[in-house]
């Protein structure tokens, strides 16, 4: 039998296992919340944070002389267990929970008043010595930890990605150099248009991520606006005047993130406005992130009967009945990591059109999706990075023949021979399989040497002089 | 000036023009919702369904003695006309409107009650002798002769989609067969797999198309199911206890659409689950012929360095400055369209989560979202066959080409030679760019005559017997 | 140092756990796709489908005299095993992976070979006696048997749903029957209405429940198609031409799911219309369970300045900081789970309109959201029920009250006074705070017994006859 | 039999009305693209932007020595009367379009020619003069101009968008002075929470509103990066080097908008985040929109049995069945519309998604939904000020009787009696319906005066001082 030791709600008593550190509070969310199977314990940088914001609440309660020394520093090194990555089993609660993540903020309270009342000395369970409302979540709600501490956890996710975007981003545009002189056939409607470098394309995909880098480093700005010091709805009732500025520089201290105190805490307490544009975000970054792949595939299609420009690594067998067959399966987890990140930004749509009033129910929902989509983003870009991206090499025969034979060079004698020549040169070149060079020549349309400078390769790809 | 008349409403008296059939309850809505710029009268089978409803709300009441025949003949009259296509312009409220459809319904109870009455030769406005609210509107709500009108231009426009489909799926299965005997290589992942016909490749969006037919069908039936009779939440408050049968008897009559009373009125006039669904069966079709139109750009993508198996039509040029190039202009605008309705299913999805309690608010916003899902729908199918899969023609020598190149056929080897050493075949294909047949013969891992019998046409597009 | 043995694949030979039921295939994939950190073994329901697939082609191969009988009975009892719930913590594949599933299948594929060979007497690793492409998979390839595998724990996942609403369902009409005397004001944009019973509204929520298992039970009959005999891309390559329909009916057997084959499985192979269908009705359950929890919240909002006219059970300490509140978790936690399910069908909705040519690489995603669906789902619906709608009660003096005060009850009186008069006393009633019955007697417009004979709650909640 | 003039493309020779400005290419599209029956016309900013576009080409070209003066003034002027307000009915090509836009600018590119032709007293259709290709659109490609076009049109949009929401904002923060003494129960999840002034409530709104208009400023930077000087796909084929330099000067003269050119071309051509990005701040928006109209529903929810705290203006007669009903109309009305522009971010999304290459084809359907999403934000931000938060008032006995009733207000007691305490207060509040006042002073838990300076209003709704 195991051993319990007994705790009080408002609903009654309850046993609780003795050696837990959670109490009744995290005890009813388990059992009123059996969703998922994950619990935020499964969440690190969210248990972190919370015991971050636990910490430096009691820093600055001690501060203002509310809380004495001696539960402060009990606090401070149950927190510290905590940011140092332990107990993060004792969080417990279902990451989809109601109640608005009153579970979440009572589960880090009674772990925190545990640890604490351990290292005091004291059994667990025994709050009158230190207690998880009245002094772990002392000046503090739920409504205004949880909602900072998703924030806290947003930004270091954020940074997180961007960290892995820039991976990325390098990857490409070291293949970018790699693959400069090479010339290929620029494709619009997938149809041949004109011609560009390989190494042009590959840029692209590089500056694309260097943007949505620095779309994240402006977004994640608004997620450092927290509203600690509003408790329950923003009216800071209960908490000293002082109080919402001291935890803000004690969280900054801690944190090291650069957190403001938002102009307005009843506005902040209720709007999901930042989340929902940190999503928003996301999902531009995963519509990019899965057009590269679709691109990835398309160009690498074959392997003979494709595109084939250029090779991804061989990865892992194709088929389970096709022997020899290579798939493109790295850009296809990403495309999917992307689709799934789309989703998730509907969720969090929805949920955050769903706030009433002073407050949003939702933002537990808000946070399992937004998580996700971060964690999944990042090791997303990780795998396509290295699995992928770094391993490309190009068919430059291939790639030559495509712009020898192209109709589209036919583009570059348009300021010569005029839109409607060049078109009765394109129509012809289309019905006869012949090639552009040799009917303008044919044709007497310019001549040789002429046409010879017109169709060089450093002509082609950039802005040019007339040729006279 | 224009001449006016008074009329009167709870907030007073207000001047319409004297010769509008619409009264103070549209000028109001008018004057409320300049949103889209878009009337109701735009939308035909919703002002003919509601036409259509208030007649057999007409005949229905004078049945059960509770309004007059000569009133009953002159809306009756009055709502001929409008199903017969007149004064439609009269339908002036916007398509994006507040109030839950009152706005609606009470634009058609002003026009058919102005129009009876200048039948029964009285004055517009003339409302003792016949009331848009009391004679018009008798025994109903807005509550359940918005919605039923909604049902039966939904019913309506699902099977002018399902007519659009049809047409074209035989145009898909008429190129199927057109291209029954022309072999190719199937893709899986970009990559080629195992041969197949491009007939089979064609078949498969008739069949695809078939199987929407036969979903849209069935969904069709949901929204047979009317609540005429609910009045104002469903419990019939008014209306007489025959009311609703007769109702639906003479509504059936007029329409010839096999409508159904719901079991439960109360439930039937909150709930937009069958808009939800109908709309989720079109983001289906959507969803399909999206994919549908991905493939088709694809295997017409080139004209030379592309997969180039088939031709689509050249529709118009294709581009302001590349003289002689053609792009997928049908393809392209039909998955814009796809992409149109499956944000309008996201629409529709959000309107009908946010009803409350007895009703939902923003039926409006479903009927605006679903009736454009539904008409672009249509003129896209009518596009993409007329101007797009009729005239496809297939690249024979391109497609005879892929085959005899490629490696996939190894896998019909498999159960002759094992899948270990058909996978190192393929590799060395691969690496040398040779092809499966020779490299098999030179391997000594098949007689010549054996070989050619395992990869006859006929034996690589369907399931066979081993050859011994 | 971990014993190890060397397997080998097309890349080149890899060391794996010597006790490791999985392979090399299944090695390369746990590299390439450490996304999610959920191996496939995490859903019990699609290793189960897997394994009877696996089983039933082993019989049908070997009643087709192309298996042996001692291959045939070990790949069965490997299976069984797996059926029964062992081996599931080999399957470690990431549920988001690329391949289009190859690599779930790969994974069962071997940890069948490696469980036969040990049930044979072999090693692990010995495949020349049992060969996880050659005999497990044979006849079959990844793109029947995973669409496959997906449709059976889909068809399994919506029975066990069905169950779920179907007992929500009779919670919600026990709670009607509880109610049906209790008289109340119905509301539609949020104001007042007609009158009702709290019977009838509680009634509505049981049968919107009906609708959606009615729905569910339909659209469980597509996820029955199954494409077994396709092989690679639906032209049925390496499969003999009885081994589809032997496959469905061992299958049919071993399951006991009425499987029927797709009429062409070129189309079958390629097309996830069926599970773009599926997860819409999902999205339509969840649209109208968010919408019912909705209105458990509105009209249990309270406790004093609300509507608060039911009591939903409290069960837990609804806030960190604010004593004695309650809050509706449990309905809030299931509009969570909505609006995940909601997401999820746009996740859905991308990767199926994603899918190229004859196959949709991205089914893993689309299984991952449909199976994360349904469970969440099933739980909400079973924490709904029990921990919130059974406990329900009502507030039946406020809700007597209401009725009393309401203005809405002049509606009753249209048929006698005319809606100009009604609309009369209703807003000298609204602007005065007096009462309707009071005003009606007051201003002499119905005699008092036949007012009190118009406003009995029998004939103010159905359709009545006039009272004359 | 209407006058016709031939003119010829690379399909062959077309009449088309003489009168006509638009030409062969414009008609190939009406015909191809029967999908929306809304002409590009409907949409002004659009073919101004256009008309800027070609302007600002024209002056660059001549600068550069390409363009004849007189070619140079009649393109000048035509396109000076487009940006009048004139000939926009010429545009007629569907909105809807495939194509990529080139429909689009070859109707711009014709209707200017010949109106420049005319100018310069040529007929119709006499291209020899002046070339809707060669002149009109010389330096240039749909690939620069459309998307170019787009983020001018879409600049104007936000704009004027934020105009709205700063209307719209001053309005809320009018009524949140005037209601700024007000006391009320704040609410979370429903539940009544903690007291505060209806001030602050309306106050948030007029907050939120300000940032968003904060967020729109900031992205409507992202809309002023051009990629004049690509032309085809960004490697500015066929454009002198000076050119992209100059059209961007000459733009930003004409437009008076901001304009930079991209640091890269190529992947500006074919990047539509810009667009995703704008659009997610759209959606951020609309969430936020539709939550405060949400709110005002709730509050005025009523007229008697519901929240009842606030008064909407009665805009019209709620109901056609119930008298005297008044509905919140307008909220209902942005609901809606802000659930299309959630809906049409989907859109966006997948047509982003869904670019290859260097072209993205669907920007059509991007702008068709972009243009919307604005234009009805900006009409319902409108009417929602004037005819709804304008006429807003408070009931105050209402809102007063709630904080003397509340529960809620035991929270500010927590410092001095402890949560334990305080919950046992709040339940026998809750139980036997007495007040937290009465009970505390009859248990003797504080003191009357004491009791008095905690509860007092300024203490409530801020941040307070220990009452000593």
């Amino acid at each position: 039998m195991m051993a319990t030791r007994i705790e009080h709600d408002l609903l009654g008593n309850r046993e609780v296992p003795a050696d837990a550190y959670w109490g009744v509070h995290t005890l009813r969310a388990v059992e009123n919340f059996p969703i998922s199977g994950r619990p935020i314990g499964e969440i690190p940088e969210l248990v972190r944070s919370l015991a971050a914001i636990k910490q430096a609440a009691a820093l600055a309660n001690a501060d203002l002389g509310l809380l004495s020394p001696d539960r402060r520093d009990a606090i401070t090194a149950a927190c510290e267990d905590i940011r140092a990555g332990r107990l993060h089993d004792q969080f417990v609660v279902d990451q989809i929970q109601g109640g608005a993540g009153t579970s979440t903020n009572m589960n880090a309270n009674e772990v925190i008043a545990n640890r604490a009342l351990e290292i005091m000395g004291h059994a667990r369970g025994d709050y009158k010595f230190l207690h998880p409302n009245e002094h772990v979540n002392m000046s503090q709600s739920t409504n205004d930890v949880y909602p900072t501490a998703l924030r806290l956890a947003s930004w270091k996710g954020i940074q997180k990605l961007i960290g892995a975007l820039s991976s990325l981003r390098v990857a490409f545009a070291d293949k970018a150099l790699e693959f400069h002189d090479i010339l290929k056939m620029g494709r619009t409607q997938l149809q041949e248009a004109v011609p560009m470098t390989l190494g042009q394309e590959f840029n692209t995909y590089a500056i694309m991520i260097g943007e949505d880098e620095a779309r994240l480093a402006e977004v994640s700005q608004l997620v450092c606006e927290i509203n600690l010091g509003a408790t329950a709805i923003g009216t800071g009732i209960t908490a000293h005047p002082e109080y919402a500025e001291r935890v803000r520089a004690r969280l900054a201290e801690i944190t090291v993130i650069p957190v403001v105190t938002a102009a307005d805490l009843v506005e902040a307490t209720q709007d999901c406005g930042g989340f929902v544009q940190v999503s928003g975000v996301l999902k531009r970054v995963a519509v990019k992130l899965s057009k590269t792949c679709n691109d990835l595939r398309l160009l690498s299609s074959g392997p003979r009967a494709g595109f084939n420009e250029i090779n991804l690594p061989a990865r892992q067998a194709g088929s389970s009945i096709m022997p020899g067959k290579v798939n493109p399966v790295i850009p296809e987890v990403m495309n999917q990591i992307c689709f799934e990140v789309i989703g998730n930004d509907m969720t969090i749509t929805m949920a955050a059109e769903g706030g009433q009033l002073q407050l949003n129910a939702f933002e537990p929902v808000i946070a399992y999706s937004l998580f996700r989509s971060v964690d999944h983003l990042v090791a997303g870009c990780a795998t396509l990075e290295v699995n992928c991206v770094r391993g490309i090499t190009a068919n430059r025969d291939v790639l030559k023949e495509t712009v020898r034979r192209s109709i589209g060079i036919v583009t570059a004698l348009n300021p010569y021979i005029g839109y409607a020549a060049a078109t009765e040169v394109a129509t012809e070149a289309h019905l006869t399989g012949r090639g552009v060079y040799e009917l303008v020549l044919e044709k007497g349309l310019l001549p040789k040497d002429r046409l010879d400078a017109i169709l060089r390769p450093e002509t082609l790809t950039r802005p040019s002089l007339f040729v006279a």
